[in-house]
């Protein structure tokens, strides 16, 4: 069902509000969720609301709180989030890193005990934006399989990079996962096989039986490079943040635990170097009129398609499934 | 043909020795040349040698300088390499960034104009022994084609992530193209086809012809990810160091132009973290002993292989092509 967005952001502003979120909080956290569904990544969008309202009201998630930030050294802040909002806390922590990024060079936030931060590219963009190059990681519960292996040891460990050019930035934004949890959920929901390759059962199997893969776990992208970068990431993380290694990550999926994955962020001012913002924008150009291997699809860059979907649905509205939607109303009503 | 790797060590020494390095420097990039060697990377071994001095010869390759840095920034150091060995300007910065980083936190070198930077997983574990987390990003002539493209328009820019733990360094160290140009030459040399999926011909065509994919482009690894990730790195690269883009980079796999692809090192202090390497470890031997897909091949590490064959080339010796070796014979007859 086909809802404004503007009439989306009220709902979550207001649910939030009312259990103790300062007003601008509430607008950020809304407003990370709205651009999750406007951009076509729904399962960073308004489904994580009624689960993020459900951990405020247990204690889990502390929406008055912006997390404490101490210099451990000049460029590196490392932030207690305090069980505050996700992009509550890495909002403030960029705030703090942008001056020192702008007169260091580089600067560093890493983040424990912060709830979820959703779609990754909001913050790569909001760094782009400021004119600095943002990269952002996360880890994750523990979900993903070695390459070669068959146990869910890694989390989905997103990658999120913004650098600006000439024209629109360049907002990359991956899970080091082949797939996410979500896609497989769908399909099982739905009753239909998944490729082999996706996942493995829970005794290890390749299976493309999209219920046994929801005990088993999903491979990695890209075969073994993939799978090195996940763990990298895992590793990364798990050492600058002092963040839980995925097999003991618990809270962004449940309403149980704290929030134990990590988060970090990269900022740097792209003036510092010798290149020419404009030479990228012309270089993206030329591949975007590069010859496509399908005459039907040219070829995109990162980000491209993302803000095409916002675009539109800015005009068309959100396309909410009627059970989710009934259940933000009934939160509304409640 | 089996040959102990101090004898090659030797010979690339004394060759480099006479063209004008310093012994120190010979040394150096001699050591770079003979670990790829043993790490059964030979795409970034000894083929690489005479090439190298041919650039030397050419006044196309410096190996009088290590390069000039000017700090644009506290953190951040501007690399111009004048021609310098790629290892000598690499290993120069990476002197000049220890001490920042370890009082910063981070610190980062983005190098422009020097020469082939050779196996990155060097720098990536030099820095690891150090104790710091270092982060090496390059890039290349334009051989990959992007996502749904057909035209080689991005470089293999490889990524290479080193990080201390309580027991061996982690080691990654990949390239973002989904095979090398070595290995499709390689099998253009037997006559042997390639799978489909790894290149396109000249005409922008799926080819299993190695010599057709020889003028044509490679693929990304990982399909719209890992196009996503060494397009970020070419980006990047570009912005930070100042370097041409793909399309424009010359001088690494000829004798003819000066090198104007660039190099990036980050380095991070992991104490400046509130993490545990000894947790890093311990998790790692996790994933060693899980369960594999393939009972005879367990869960690897990255950078595990890599040792195993070091410590198995240092005692057997290093196998060289014979046409290799005599090559490399003639250059010390001459």
């Amino acid at each position: 069902m086909l809802v404004p967005a503007e009439r989306l952001m009220k709902l979550a502003i207001s649910e939030l509000g009312r259990r103790g979120a300062p007003p601008e909080w509430s607008r950020l956290q809304a407003d990370l969720l709205i651009e999750a569904e406007l951009r076509g990544l729904p399962s960073h969008g308004l489904q994580r609301l009624p689960l993020l309202l459900s951990r405020i009201d247990k204690g889990l998630a502390n929406p008055r709180v912006s997390g404490a930030g101490k210099w451990t050294r000049d460029t590196f802040l490392s932030v207690d989030g305090e069980r505050g909002l996700g992009p509550v806390v890495m909002m403030t922590a960029m705030q703090r890193l942008e001056p020192v990024a702008k007169s260091a060079g580089l600067a560093i936030a890493a983040i424990r005990n912060a709830n979820h931060i959703g779609m990754l590219a909001y913050y790569a963009e909001a760094t782009a934006k400021k004119g600095l190059i943002g990269i952002v990681l996360s880890t994750s519960e523990a979900l993903v399989h070695p390459h070669g292996g068959t146990e869910a040891l890694l989390g989905t460990n997103p990658i999120a990079i913004g650098i600006p050019t000439g024209g629109d930035p360049f907002i990359l934004d991956f899970a080091t996962s082949l797939v996410s949890m979500g896609k497989i959920n769908n399909h099982a929901l739905r009753n239909v096989p998944i490729p082999a390759g996706w996942a493995v059962d829970a005794q290890g199997r390749v299976t493309t039986d999209a219920e046994e893969a929801k005990t088993g776990a999903i491979a990695p992208f890209g075969g073994a490079k993939g799978y090195g970068l996940g763990l990298a990431v895992e590793l990364l993380v798990a050492m600058l943040a002092g963040s839980c290694l995925a097999p003991e990550v618990r809270g962004t999926l449940d309403d149980s635990d704290p929030a134990s994955k990590g988060d970090i962020l990269i900022l740097v001012d792209p003036s510092a170097g010798a290149g020419d913002a404009a030479l990228l924008s012309a270089y993206l150009d030329r591949l975007r009129l590069s010859r496509p291997l399908d005459p039907e699809r040219p070829v995109a860059i990162p980000g491209d398609g993302s803000r095409a979907r916002r675009t539109a649905a800015l005009t068309s509205g959100i396309d909410l499934p009627p059970p989710l939607l009934e259940k933000l109303m009934a939160l509304e009503a409640a």
